[in-house]
């Protein structure tokens, strides 16, 4: 019973990290797409999407099945209840990785003003964060779920400066507006990006020092 | 055993149908403020947030208790999941509420522009959406789950054509670009609050039918 167990809670972690892969490839392509003004690879970045829906509700079935068959207690269940959040946090993730996505499809092909802002920053420090979590959650690692939460304020650091920039932008060049806009969308899907994958970290130290954490605050 | 569960299951959907409550007042509040420019009511908003919160967090608890007490199997654990998600529904509902406060925050005294947007139209679409997905959940009627998804079709009809309007209008009067910004950032919020009512909808109707619906597409 307890073998069961154990091997069934690897088989969750093993899928929660390749939807965790899934999700990094997501947010690489989006952004490579909105980089690139490329529709072909955002249309690719949203069709990925239904892979990553499809291994949540695997997880999810799969969690539930567990849970009925096993009613895991304490620490056991825990682990169940957090791979069934974190699954969640990914696959939300895995939704701003599509928004960029439709973003770049809207702003079409005029002339890109990316480079003015830290988005590509952003989306960099958000896969390290998620890396980190993943790992923290996977490995048990308290010290990376911390280091999660730092790289947070950096993100929120960028997406203020990159809001105001674009503001003041917009202001000054009305006939970019469309860009524009979508480009302060995108600066708030990666700063939203940014706090699930801290409320994954949260999990992961909950999981490992069964205390809650707050590491958005 | 058996009457226990029920029980604790009428306890849950109690916690379940006071968030719901709470999320709707949090939205007409927060609305108030963004219509009156009241920062004292946006941020009575704001705080109203941690009480529901604390409410997901007990109704969290309590259904893992219920799990590990109880084991429920099949229906039984299927209404704990429904609970569980709905919970988490509603939490990103109120989220949402927070949102369209802060934005009133940020946009201040500045003559108002609402006027010209289907914002409150969505909002009260939306509350009714809530209701209806709710009541479909509680006394497990599948018909006001379809009509939940009906809604949803007006409220996205209502966001894309406030987004032309405001988009045009920010072209035009580069003056009033931050609060046109934070209008185009209420309009995706209240977008992405009918999503995620439609979600409960559809987590209501897989409880009662036991097959999953889209109500999305």
């Amino acid at each position: 019973m307890r073998e069961n167990f154990e091997k069934n809670l690897e088989e969750l972690k093993r899928k929660i990290a390749e939807m965790g892969e899934l999700s990094i490839i997501a947010l690489e392509r989006a952004f490579k797409a909105l980089k690139t003004q490329d529709v072909e690879i955002a249309l690719k970045a949203i069709e990925g999407d239904t892979a990553i829906d499809n291994l949540e509700k695997e997880i999810n079935q799969f969690a539930i099945w567990i849970m009925a068959k096993e009613a895991p207690v304490s620490r056991d269940l825990r682990e169940i209840i957090g791979v069934l959040r974190i699954s969640s946090e990914i696959e939300r993730v895995a939704d701003f990785a599509v928004n960029i996505a439709k973003s770049t499809i809207t702003i079409g092909k005029t002339n890109s003003l990316l480079e003015m802002t830290h988005l590509e920053k952003m989306k960099e420090v958000s896969i390290e964060m998620l890396r980190k979590a993943l790992q923290s959650f996977l490995e048990e690692n308290i010290a990376l779920a911390k280091e999660v939460g730092d790289l947070e304020d950096e993100v929120d650091q960028y997406s203020g400066e990159t809001y105001k920039k674009l503001t003041t932008y917009l202001s000054e060049h009305p006939e970019e507006t469309n860009q524009l806009v979508q480009l302060l969308f995108v600066n708030r899907y990666l700063e939203r990006t940014a706090d699930h994958i801290t409320n994954i970290a949260e999990s992961a130290a909950y999981l490992i020092k069964g205390q809650i954490y707050d590491f958005n605050s």
